[in-house]
């Protein structure tokens, strides 16, 4: 690296240097993290002048209209630097005022500790938790190469931008890295570019004791192109991204060489950088060294008009709104659907389509698997929703997720609509997350119940971002059988169901498994998961409202005359069992009602009067049946209630002998009934 | 690759040829998933002749013992493969029964669907979530080379074993491969030697569609030794092996190209013959290219004498046994404790230094973060205990990890008992559970609560395995501020708990801590995860008993004379939030009890006379408290009772201004006891 160039004081020029232009990213992070009293400005320090050449060279963005459906993302993967973005945005003319940048992580600031997604002003996800950012990006960059190839006409390409990720060396230590990395060189996401922060720092110090990957040979490994550059040399960069950009098939890794928190005169390259405010003298003589005189949170004129991009912006978006409106023009339908997709409505025929799969998983009759129900769904939507992408985490056959209409997305034919992810779940729900967030897709993507715990700070990501990415989780008990204790799931129905915003339902038959679908289809504000059997159940007895109880989370499925003497609540694979039980005692002459909850947070969100009356308050004597653990049943059972779960791994045998072992039969059900409402 | 010999039929000579052994695998792991009617054939006969050169040629093992200390270890990553483990244990002398064969997938059968840790028939570790078993292998490698540098002395090896791991595609496809793989560069685990089945097909089809990695690239970018052959050439596999071997500073993958399901006339080499039995027709001709004449489940005495290692075994141990009583004779205490710490057993001063730790923590009067009382726990535990051996994600000043006798582990010198496992939550805990598995460490390490989902799988195979692990979970709570919502967990403390079989504790001041940490230490049958705050809390007042309290999971803080109006149960860093409650309800007149509950598992494990006196069941006025969801706590306050918790996000702020938003005050605490039990 260059003897560093810390600045050359030449504001009055008309021209400043790049390095200046630089340095007001450094300041204004060094500023806000003193002013906060926490927070991390070493990253932004060090990204800088890669920033810089990016944002000022080639970002395509219009900070007037954030949301521009063509503009290029950018995202921030090493989500702590996230002072770098906020005074990115700020600079260039997003609504983010100097205010906001002093109350940077003060509550009810849209500053927060960690960039959180708001499109509005620019944030395109939320990033921290390491390595995700990243993952995002393979999605995003995946929806970009999608859509261009389903719209794109001769001369009109409507959708054609990049998507650029800065990164650091924890977001390549994460292994979710290698499994969204692997599969962007796979599918040759060409237009993805990524900038590696090679500061050689981490949290614990210096990471050659503990991180001595050859990236650049990792990255080659995955058929990415990859370049090393001096990531403090502005003009580096730009050459760097032009020969990033001119490398059409291969996703693009550029290692850009930094020192964390440059400029600082003592905690520079150390990491004392990394986080806490530099301290007041430090951050003094700092700026001394980077040549800046002005006070803290003031930009000096000449800086501030260099940095803002409002005209550029609106002139770019100009540009292709021109195109776009060449393009409805030439071709109405398809500008309608991509209006529609980046809308995130749903298509004209869906209720239509809606009724059709729940008026066929009524006509059912079969003893069926839920995830066999779900797939004739998918047979009924899939060939009429263009923006549902599926895939599965290399168990389609045993998640269903495949359906008739479905084709395969490969590196050569982008056109498909369905994703081999690989044995890679983390990364599967990762890039999902960024399908979504892109806009343009309902992305379904599929695995094993118990391998959700790969992917669960993903699932958590989608619920905080308010994404609706559903997610297929089949083999959902022990039931499943032989496979034994590490692919029976257990403790994940109740754990999934204490992720805020997320919705998980267990549907009991093809008909509740529909209604499910058509509900996570509808809901556009944060993930649903679906959890499904792999072994066959009957079909439920119907009542012609019983769509609507559904819908609800939790309905009364056969009810006894009179007032219960108790209840039985049960999900999924269970409801059966428990039907089975409750008949019993119903022609024994006892009175005890069956309900079907297979959605508790749904069901939470009912009006009393709803919950009063499925399950009456004065009805003490409650049972619930769920293979899964017993924990978040008390709160509907009550303290005189019984729960019938398990809090043990299950054991690997014919999936009926092990339901069996562990209690889960209707007459086990019916003797629980028994000793709680009196023999 | 040469084509095919699949069988040279001449059983009636004394030797026969390796692939003649090799394939007693594949007719028993046919056979045997035939007989099941579900499993995988496929990967081993594709990997017999791996699994033939290396279980014949140079593994280390005495079927008669099999817990022998310097055994090698033999981990199959790609656990679905298990037949070819189960055939190897019955073939070598191990006592499975070819009835256990018959019995394969069966309930109560020991050989399960994927292998269930049991030493004591040489399986060394669970597999089935794929990539764990190569992560694991890497704390198994760790551990000799640890135990090496700490125990051998000139001429005196007692430990010198390697640590050998097949696996599969899917397992190189999962992050966590990265992660562990990486880190097994990075400290060169030259004993490490691992079998990659490139047979480039994963469940989904053809890999090349979904993983196109260069494996060998790859892996040389983390600093491993790299060897690529024809994996159905015993005499190449051979050879490889001790390439591999004399290569003592990298670890070793050994790239083989087999076929899957090798034999089987019309499903070899194709997703056919990953799962479910071959069918009986395929079996049959399967047989016949191989050469098998004889019947289901009978070996011809030649391949049988051939494959036993029973008195090779033996020798080979009683070597081992001649050598340690020489070391024993020589080096008296460090023998004691090399065999105190293989047994699990703790050191004598045990009791004294976890008294120390204990009165150390009861005179701390200062307000104190728990993670700094963990710290303080350690500084009097660790110099005396050397099998304790810590680490962190990258957080250790973070997390308070270190202690003042820590040395840190590197690559090259393996003497220290601190590792700093780089931003890898996931590879650390897997490999955490390999430490612990091969014995004569008890592993802990650290990262924030909110980042336990990276690991979640790994965790629950710690639980599964019942290994003693130590799990440091710090910054417990949206208390943690300004890093906001990606960092501050919320339903994390509920959803570990219902992990079967890991303990967790939320400790409420240091002498909670201290109490959780020697239970920690002290509970050998399963892992521990101690949630600890980021910030400072006051110490509690302590009556002479509550020491006792502590360790029963739940006990009476501070209780009120007569029976209580109302029980308040809190945990961490909120019971001192509650305190405060109580203690104005009480100044008030009011009859409030006040329960900590720092380990809700070991309250519920308590004798009811315990949980009655502690939870009276005539007292129905019970509220909750603990930053966290909700869910499990109806348990506890039952149907009258009310939850003080969060099931939503945090939010980016001042620590005590997040709390406060969101109504975890004395104020509100108070208000909520005054509303259920009557103003």
């Amino acid at each position: 690296m260059r003897a560093p160039d810390f600045a050359t004081v030449r504001w009055e020029s008309p021209m400043p240097t790049r390095r200046e232009l630089a340095n007001v990213l450094r300041v204004l992070a060094m500023d806000a993290v003193q002013k906060a009293g926490s927070g991390h400005a070493g990253a932004p320090m060090g990204m800088a002048d890669i920033a810089e050449a990016l944002w000022r060279g080639f970002l395509k963005y219009n900070p007037a209209n954030p949301l521009w459906w063509d503009r290029d993302r950018f995202i921030l993967s090493n989500g702590h630097a996230c002072m770098l973005l906020y005074a990115l945005l700020h600079l260039t003319g997003y609504a983010v005022s100097m205010e906001e940048i002093k109350n940077f992580r003060q509550l009810g600031c849209r500053l927060a500790g960690h960039p959180e997604h708001d499109p509005s002003i620019g944030i395109e996800t939320t990033s921290g938790p390491l390595g995700q950012g990243l993952a995002n990006s393979v999605g995003f960059a995946l929806a970009e190469k999608m859509l261009a190839a389903h719209f794109n006409r001769p001369q009109l390409p409507i959708v054609d931008h990049y998507t650029y990720v800065f990164l650091g060396d924890g977001d390549l230590m994460e292994g979710v890295s290698h499994e969204a990395c692997s599969l962007a060189g796979t599918l040759k996401l060409g237009k993805l570019i990524g900038f590696y922060d090679d500061n050689g720092i981490s949290i614990d110090g210096e990471v050659k004791g503990w991180f001595a990957d050859d990236t650049p040979k990792r990255f080659e490994a995955y058929g990415w192109h990859v370049q090393s550059i001096d990531g403090m040399d502005g003009e580096a960069v730009a050459g760097a991204i032009r020969a990033a950009q001119a490398e059409t098939q291969r996703p693009s890794l550029i290692c850009c060489r930094t020192v964390i928190g440059f400029g600082a005169p003592t905690k520079a390259g150390t990491s004392a950088a990394h986080s806490d405010p530099l301290g007041v003298e430090e951050v003094a003589l700092a700026k001394q060294r980077l040549g800046w005189t002005a006070p803290p949170f003031e930009v000096p004129a000449a800086l501030r008009e260099a940095w803002n991009h409002e005209s550029a912006g609106r002139a770019a978006e100009e540009r292709w709104q021109e195109l776009f409106g060449r393009y409805r023009g030439a071709y109405p339908d398809l500008a309608a659907q991509f209006e529609r997709r980046m809308r995130r409505g749903l298509p004209e025929t869906w209720q239509s389509m809606a009724q059709s799969a729940i008026a066929a998983a009524r006509a059912e009759t079969a003893v069926q698997a839920t995830r066999k129900s779900s797939r004739a769904v998918l047979d009924v939507i899939g060939a009429q929703m263009p923006e549902l992408f599926g895939g599965s985490a290399d168990l389609t056959t045993s998640n269903e997720t495949w359906h008739n209409a479905a084709r395969v997305l490969t590196a050569e034919d982008a056109s498909g609509d369905y994703l081999h992810y690989g044995v890679r779940e983390f990364g599967m729900t990762a890039a999902m997350n960024g399908l979504a967030l892109h806009g343009g897709f309902i992305p379904y993507g599929g695995t094993f119940l118990t391998f959700s715990d790969y992917a669960r700070n993903a699932v958590r990501m989608a619920a905080l971002m308010h994404q609706p990415v559903i997610l297929i989780y089949s083999h959902d008990s022990i039931a499943l059988g032989e496979d034994g204790p590490t692919h029976q799931p257990v403790e994940h129905l109740n754990s999934l169901r204490l992720v805020p915003n997320l919705t998980l339902w267990r549907p009991a038959d093809a008909l509740e498994t529909a209604v499910a679908w058509c509900e996570a289809i509808e809901h556009a504000e944060g993930p649903t998961a679906l959890a499904l059997t792999r072994q066959g159940v009957p079909q439920l007895p119907r009542e012609s409202l019983s769509a609507e109880g559904i819908r609800r989370g939790g309905y009364v499925l056969l009810d006894c005359a009179g007032v219960p003497e108790c209840i039985v609540i049960s999900t999924g694979s269970e409801v059966s069992i428990a039907l089975a039980a409750v008949r019993t005692l119903q022609s024994r002459g006892r009175r005890v009602r069956l309900v079907s909850m297979p959605c508790t947070q749904r069901f939470d969100a009912q009006p009393a009067a709803w919950r009063d009356e499925v399950l009456p308050p004065a009805v003490s004597a409650r049972v619930s049946v769920e293979a899964g653990s017993t924990g978040l049943w008390w709160r509907y059972v009550g303290s005189r209630g019984r729960v019938i779960g398990l809090d043990h791994y299950g054991a690997s045998g014919k999936g009926p002998e092990v339901m069996r072992k562990f209690g889960f039969t209707a007459e086990h059900v019916q003797a629980v009934v028994e000793e709680l409402a009196g023999g």
